[in-house]
């Protein structure tokens, strides 16, 4: 941590923070500039005094800021677990190299439509399904998702076609209704909902952590801290798109350098969501492929049989044959990066 | 609704549109531009088939782009609901004239600290006294609230001074164990938690409902709608800050223009949360007299009798001297605003 | 300067970095942390020296980031200038403590409409007279302004009323036919052309300097160094509206907390643009009382005697008996807190 | 056209808007809708009409809001150009299928550095040298470009390797002085600095214009309006990256949907800046295979023989050994999405 005072402080106030980091059982060095006086502390922090140290210091005289030199969180960082997660789970291999897709409709609506989407998803050698059971909707008057019912249909049209299944939860009552399930999804609006992520935590499924579209990298991988300090050591990080400057055309911005960033500063997969980020059909295949170029280790993508009668997000689901022609570009981008095809 | 279609579109594709408006029981007019043509739904389209129409017409051949003329909130409008939101509840009026100054630590510790700070909230005026007893935090490393136990010190420290009380709850567990509270809040992060905006609703007990730091005023009243429609009429809109742009000496930029702009869409009272908006108490009072200026129903902000012990944002706490100024200052500056005094 | 290595980082590799910072001829401290080294400098690192040092040592291998402690301006910051700029010019003073209005239309039209505007800009108390000549309009299709005849026109209708100009500039040539105005203006669109800024240094006059609508508050302190240091002591900072999240209702986001954070940060008086930043007339009001709760030395505002005919902006204008009232409206407020009204 | 009027609006305050509509001689029909009646204007709209009679009807009592139908821009709007732009300029060919790199340093420093990154570009396959010489700098202390000095070095140097080149202008006397230039750049800062727009636009030379870190696509689009409206049809838009939510790792968020978006919306080639956008050499590879993937027609990148010794944004640059890996992943992965290798 460091502490730099204002160019008016005097020695008693710079002598109160070097006090207080004392008090605290650390190491302070005073670092005399030009202008201005920085602090530096030269021990180990506690994790939890990080926060409660630098709000301390913030708030004493002539303090012009407080930046922290480590990152807070620990089992989400590459620092200190060098090697890449690779989750393994029933068969599906993520973050070994291959790029993974995911894939399936925004909502379960019908027993058909489900049969249909796994036909699709299947041809386009997506390994795990998606539907949405309870859906987080703007507004109150939005179908809100078939609930336990959408849970029965996509375990049952996913396994016809030999597929895992996703589902999004949004809290711990979803979590105990999804026992079939194969993986949990945590959705953008919830990825601090800090119930949520220890109940998805404790259930020990590997969960998909979708980022919120105005949170920070190091806020999104302290809300997977929260999930791998319950011993669930299988989270997917996912990109899903940021809070836009222009709406008109697309729904959120891509992130794509969050797919490196992440990666460097993690060892957790991560996954792209190009169907929530774009918003529309006609620029989700782009989003896609420029993911994968980036590093992604996978896709999570809206398919749909009928997106013009879809209930939920129908602009943004892939037709059959588009997603088909989707997944063979994928494969040629993925070649093109040095990944397995 | 109006749908712009592309300079392109053909006589087919024009009639494509008309016959799905004409299949769902609406009139369609035919609006013929210079470069194209636009085609306007000219009945009144019902809450649930809004979204659903406007998604289908959007997948479309050579459809550009589909425009909603009418507002997608109904209960937290204006247009239906003319007449300003009064919450009179347990002697404290909201919403008539008077600025409402809701007050107290960010969490709750201690015994001493409650009594300390309901003297403080006491003494400048604030009717209702708030104290967080379930804290979301950004890393699971910090104090995450005393719960239930924290509860029962908020209850008791307001009591001894006369004041009501201000909780936030995190989901429907914390709104049961919030029974002897007297106001929810339902905290940024959580303004799209629906679950949660339902179990409030339920609850019967005004709300206030903090508008999250990207959302845009049409969510915002959205999710006011989610309590309403529970009839539940007695939500506080609450202005906290959004993300920002530069966030070197601010934690948010408040949106001091969502006072007007809500108080004009909508007849539901607007609050302004200083406190999280600055992040740093030097700026604390700046906004909140902002806010009063701006036309502002109430205030809630955080005090601690010992910001530089405060186990959580202490930074942005004001001391009870600085609030008893600013007390002040806000009965002068609304009355500049001709409110009463 | 304070350099955090990664944990991975080896003696030689920070060696590498205190070997650069010798080599410049400043001072190295070593701070061993908990996981990882951070490395501060010790002496005062000279202007010229501050960024090419911060690039050179950030691509050297494992180091993680490179934080600066002092600010990047010196004429503008508080440190090196504790006492409030007070710009007195042709008898009006600014920065002393009353709030002074800029008032006008956004463009010069014609004598009639200068002429009921400059009597509508008198009457509200406003002591300098604004018109835009030479507009910046998004689309080649607009109304680029009147040029040097509209100097002309500003100038006689401001006259005769006794009040002083003021008019945007674009560029050098514009600066020139600006003889007779008596401040300058730079628009949030040229808040980093550097030329202009330059320009407008060395014409001597003051200058009305906007932030622009995604800088931060560091960066537009950098652009008013950029003036100053061509000697000229008087710059007026004016916060006009920040890119919004959501600009359904508004056209930009006031940054009301900029106020107290420029006035804290820096010596130089704070003007507030509630105009540009509302984009419509009916918020207008609300913003300019809340900028001068918050602090503000001044207020620049949109007036036009008939806006719903004006060429450019005309949303966004008061009418006379409404800038007329908000006048009185900003005395009350201004004396509320403090000021001489 | 379209106007929403609001719920309240009288029969009286809609005629009023049909009125203002039929005096600018255009037709008018009444949309009646369920709470509220629309407006469409049923005419083409003159082009310089179009912002005044918005802005004329905004300002009337009871309208809501006010829509447009048709986009802002012509000349670059597909709808009206529909075949792709092929820029074919001194032998190089933009648009036609092919990935073509721009290269070089941020800034020319010596004969020395622009002799070996001219090597280093040439042997990447790039066909255009990049290399500021007059350089926009947030901080006044900041190198600021050689200036006709620089135009000469990098002149000579691309010419030794058969290269053509590249040089961000300021203002219309840089472009003079860039006589020997072939392509003119306009940087994100002055995207909207309407003055240069021009300046480029009549030089009758190829431009590319970078798009603002806060604009919209249409902002961008009416940008280039400005260039091809002097009849100088040779416009490359380059995307570099938005103002970012989170700075802390990149200094821009690449938008990757921009270059389908553009291609769709318009007919002009496509680039993107990797190397701005990410602000650091380690995440530039992998945002320039993004942008490729999503369909760039080309990149323009930061190389310098000696990043560390730069003068001037030397963490983004690549050195001469990855900037070669990347150009043959570029070839790669252009092949991969069918263009031609």
């Amino acid at each position: 941590m460091i502490i730099a005072m204002s160019a008016r402080a005097t020695e008693a106030e710079i002598a109160a923070v070097t006090g207080v980091i004392s008090q605290a059982g650390l190491n302070a060095i005073v670092l005399p500039g030009g202008d201005r006086v920085a602090i530096g502390v030269a021990s180990a922090i506690p994790h939890d005094l990080r926060e409660p140290l630098a709000e301390q210091i913030s708030g004493l005289p002539e303090v012009d800021h407080v930046a922290h030199v480590s990152r807070p969180y620990k089992l989400a960082s590459r620092e200190f677990h060098s090697a890449d997660t690779v989750i393994e789970h029933k068969g599906v291999t993520i973050g070994a190299g291959e790029v993974v897709i995911f894939a399936g409709p925004c909502a379960v609506e019908t027993p058909e439509q489900m049969a249909a989407a796994a036909k699709a998803v299947k041809a386009g050698g997506a390994k795990v399904m998606r539907g949405g059971a309870f859906k987080p909707r703007t507004s109150p008057y939005s179908f809100q998702g078939m609930g336990e019912e959408g849970v029965r249909l996509l375990v049952d049209a996913a396994r016809s076609e030999g597929l895992l299944t996703i589902c999004e939860v949004l809290d711990e009552y979803d979590v105990g209704v999804c026992g079939e399930i194969d993986f949990l999804q945590v959705g953008a609006r919830n990825m601090q909902n800090y119930r949520l992520l220890t109940a998805v935590g404790r259930s020990g499924k590997p969960v998909l952590l979708k980022r919120g579209p105005s949170a920070t990298i190091d806020e999104w991988l302290l809300s997977a801290e929260y999930i791998l300090c319950q011993d669930n050591p299988n989270v997917i990080l996912c990109e899903r798109g940021m809070h836009p400057i222009d709406r008109t055309y697309t729904r959120y911005t891509l992130d794509v350098s969050a797919v490196p960033v992440a990666r460097r500063l993690s060892h957790l997969p991560v996954f792209v969501d190009p169907s929530h980020a774009a918003g529309d059909w006609k620029y989700v295949s782009a989003l896609a492929l420029a993911g994968v170029a980036a590093g992604a280790d996978g896709l999570i993508v809206e398919v749909h049989p009928d997106p013009a009668h879809a209930r939920c997000d129908g602009p943004q689901a892939l037709k059959p044959d588009v997603f088909l022609r989707l997944a063979e570009d994928v494969r040629r981008v993925a070649g093109a990066v040095g990944r397995p095809r």
